[in-house]
């Protein structure tokens, strides 16, 4: 399975705290893919939700009532939206030799963004969280300069677009598609049921 | 319990099947508002699922994926979007006088629109799924040029704006807003529980 998603959602946090549990039960494994919706939104003509006054208020109102439901903490970040290229290339230049610690850094920058409300925008914030992990902070400002990294994320982005991601979270099962962290029921069920 | 859609959107039609029957478990009932997202885009800034290229592929999966789990027919119509103005006037039209037959009405154009396929545009159109509830044509035609039906249908719109619709199907259990046919399983434990 693969979960596209980027550190800016509050709807990828919700999906990164249940994904790979909804996985485990039915005997599969989650790769994840922190993307840039930026990137994709100039591709999909969507605009980012709290440009959309309506939709704005709604999420406002609706990311703590779904975190409350869920049982895991949420904060609303002073800084929104959260500019994720340094977290995203943070992930991605971890993934290739240790995707269990990528995967570790991941949850803990979804965690200090959304869960404490704390910006994760530049290498110093996400030092913070990434130094528990036995990560140093001058080879983290090294590897998201890093070439590689930066043409590895755009690779990412561009792939995910090519498989029809358009939003984020974005999970596939195999080539099955289901958008939004309101669908782990339907994920549970497909992967229960091997499709419907 | 207010419930305000779109006879354009499947989403809607998912939630119209199910929405009375919800409501039902938990002792309430639920007042039926066609609305025209057309006019709220103009005020969200969003633009018709279909004119962006990702999301129109998704939707052409998701919808026919979505109604197999529901066990609803659905067949996705040779004319989208649907022109639903007649179709929204219809139902204001004999919503005052007689609720149960306009809401019978907007079951009945949904399930020709989206569960046969059939294109609902026209007071022709219309009157195929009316004249079996004992609506005549005639009446119907009239009634859909009335003034004071075109002021509802824009009144309708104009309050859900105020009340934070921003898309559709869109519920209000009060005041409290759940958006998408995906929170059908929020809003059943919302009522349950009396809120969390």
């Amino acid at each position: 399975m693969d979960f596209y998603f980027d550190f800016a959602s509050p709807y990828g946090y919700f999906a990164a705290t249940r994904i790979d549990d909804i996985a485990a039960r039915h005997g599969r494994t989650v790769a994840w893919h922190p993307i840039l919706l930026s990137a994709m939104f100039k591709i999909s003509g969507m605009k980012p939700v709290m440009d959309q006054p309506l939709r704005g208020a709604y999420l406002l109102h609706d990311v703590p009532r779904f975190a409350r439901l869920l049982g895991v903490p949420v904060t609303i970040p002073k800084t929104m939206p959260l500019h994720s290229l340094v977290a995203a290339r943070a992930f991605w230049w971890l993934q290739p030799a240790d995707p269990a610690k990528a995967h570790a850094l991941a949850k803990a920058i979804y965690h200090a963004h959304w869960g404490e409300g704390r910006d994760m925008a530049t290498v110093e914030q996400v030092a913070e969280v990434a130094e528990p992990l036995g990560i140093s902070a001058a080879d983290l400002a090294a590897g998201v300069q890093d070439q590689v990294v930066k043409d590895r994320l755009r690779a990412e982005t561009e792939r995910a677009v090519q498989r029809g991601v358009f939003g984020a979270p974005f999970i596939l099962i195999d080539d099955e598609p289901f958008w939004g962290a309101d669908r782990h029921d339907q994920i549970d069920q497909w992967l229960a049921r091997g499709g419907w």
